[in-house]
């Protein structure tokens, strides 16, 4: 211990952690600590390197609210929340893949009947989107858990909105007994993820763009299944290849149909030009040991 | 990129730097970004633990404020401060060594005269210090800035007295043409760092206690000299071996003379008991390419 240097500081660090302690936070730390060493003795990191990751982390909480949350900006731009997502969502063939959260989902979302209008008053193109939930044998999945969320045309969610308290774009419903569903919306728009902050810099210096290939968000969960996290992505958009949060599954584009002002395929009247679009969601059964 | 899995995402994330941009960023980012995948692929990080960590990051952001900075507590306690001071600072035999600066130095502090009693009512027993700064060929340095800082024998540092505006424990002052300078603090005490944040309850989690062995905080700077940054630590501590933070290093130990009440080696009458400390600062001459 006395005699820390370059070169015996790892094994010193890893050398405190008690025998005792939590086997799990005790094998994730040593990995931790050793990926962290080895990355500043590769780049040789200077004080003023370190200083500069210290500050940048200090201004990514600083900006992170209940409302804006940086850190998770930050792993899904590293492409560390890709990976995460991918490592634990490993699903037979045949099953909708899954992806990344993203730092805008809300828990407890108004709940909305098969055919209503989720927008309430988000703005953009009307959007008819229809669906099912099936099993991997191709059962209905009845009364699944449908929530769906998405920015409107200017590229914003509802909660980015300053004093917006109400949900737009964004909602609750639940599949029939044949395992369908419908809703309408708006038309999903290819939107930049918030570059105003930290992250944003980040990309800046790295050459990046922060944008993000149009999508529209489903957690879909029913007993005996395992949850889906995933994106519908809006086939054509400009940033399919280029999504700057690595999100984008070849399997989990689909088309948005363009139509003019008329009679919708529900039946509702529609002023304006609208779009529809349909995508069939299949479950991964739940493994015995999931609870 | 449509095929990203977890497999593939790595070399897509770095695909993603552009060429054009700042080529030593590109090499810090390349090298993390590889480095952080690493890690969540070597310990099969959950998206329940992904969580955890991006709370983790949340809580040690918003504890962090102009007096307290909850993320070099984590980087000194993972070891990764004293990692790169020690990278850093690589000197010839017989210059003093450098250790962390840790989160309490403040810029600025108020100047002393030769003296002084830099305490400014820090609780704690009397401590006289002197000391002398030299240059590696033995030359003493004239008008060195000592930047000098220390925890209460409470072991709180100034800075962590809720509403508190003075400088206690913490001064500058300047070597005399002799190179020698003296002062008058408090004895230096161990310490917990900081745990009542997200770092306290790591350390709790992975069975490690937060003490620091006694020391003083020392910052000198002269031109032609490399700044150092380092400090003494006491010895026959009970954290010597086993500093939260890694900053100890043998050379950096030194006794601290314990004294009865009386007449001060520097003449003044001390009505308590008191110690007295000595140490003699060896700088590194600057490198040609030093600014
Ligand atoms: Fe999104
Ligand atoms: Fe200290």
């Amino acid at each position: 211990m006395r005699n820390v240097d370059e070169n015996t500081i790892t094994q010193i660090v890893l050398a405190r952690h008690a025998e005792g302690a939590n086997p799990r936070l005790n094998q994730i730390m040593t990995s931790l600590v050793q990926h962290l060493h080895a990355f500043a003795r590769e780049v040789r990191l200077t004080e003023e390197e370190w200083f500069k990751g210290i500050e940048f982390l200090t201004a990514a909480g600083h900006i992170t609210d209940d409302k804006r949350q940086e850190f998770i900006l930050l792993s899904d731009t590293l492409g560390l929340s890709m990976l995460v997502t991918a490592m634990n969502n490993r699903k037979p063939e045949g099953c909708t893949e899954s992806t990344v959260l993203g730092p805008f989902f809300v828990a407890d979302a108004p709940g909305y009947q098969n055919g209503d209008d989720v927008a309430n008053g988000a703005k953009g193109e009307p959007c008819l989107v229809t669906g099912r939930v099936k099993g991997l044998d191709g059962e209905p999945v009845a009364n699944a858990i449908i929530d769906v969320w998405q920015a409107d045309s200017d590229g914003f969610y509802d909660v980015q909105y300053e004093g917006n308290a109400d949900a737009l774009g964004r909602g609750r419903l639940r599949s029939r007994a044949d395992g369908s569903f419908n809703f309408r919306s708006v038309t999903a728009e290819s939107y930049p993820i918030p570059y105003d902050g930290p992250v944003g810099k980040m990309l800046e210096a790295l050459g990046r763009h922060p944008w993000r290939p149009a999508h529209l968000h489903f957690m879909i969960e029913a007993p005996g299944y395992e949850r889906l996290i995933t994106h519908v992505f809006r086939s054509g958009d400009r940033y399919l290849d280029s999504d700057a949060v690595f999100g984008v599954r070849s399997s989990l584009i689909a088309d948005w149909q363009q139509h003019d002002a008329g009679i919708a395929p529900d039946g509702t009247k529609i002023d304006v030009p609208y779009s529809t679009l349909d995508f069939t969601f299949v479950l991964n059964p739940a493994h015995e040991s999931a609870v």
